[in-house]
């Protein structure tokens, strides 16, 4: 199974339990997806498309998938820390 | 006034008119935006940030919402871009 086909069950598990608890500790756990998809070169649109396909598939109401954004937030934050990270590296070698 | 209040009505009306007309090509716009938000360093997770804010703001429906991903996705589209040039600059050093 690819690294792809393991992610794709893992993040829908945490949008449905944080959309259901709204326990901000699951979104710990998308911190942790976050670098993993990272890792393996998961390009931040590619979690854009999957992120709404599950908003499809799942048939959410408005809020729900309003709430859900905190999650992508998350994911996204992974994105955001490694894109600095990558651009003060460069303006050091500059 | 800054960069970022100049940005909030700019992006809403792309958002707007892509849902109203459903144009492909307004997406292109997205596209424009995109370079400019990476330009000024704005940190994808603040572009989740106010997508999420509009959304809750103008009160749209679910399938609105899930429209409204495509904009989102063109956006995070010129991160990634931006994000694999990096990367492949880091690469190139190693």
């Amino acid at each position: 199974m690819g690294f792809w086909e393991t992610i794709v069950p893992k993040y829908k598990e945490i949008i449905r339990k944080y959309l259901n608890d709204k326990d901000e500790n699951i979104l710990y756990q998308g911190q942790k997806l976050s670098r993993k998809l990272i890792e393996h070169q998961i390009a931040p649109e590619e979690v854009i498309s999957l992120h709404k396909s599950i908003m499809m598939e799942d048939n959410y109401s408005a809020r729900k998938i309003i709430d859900s954004f905190d999650v992508l937030l998350e994911v996204m934050l992974g994105y955001g820390l490694a894109y600095r990270e990558h651009q003060s590296l460069r303006t050091e070698q500059l």
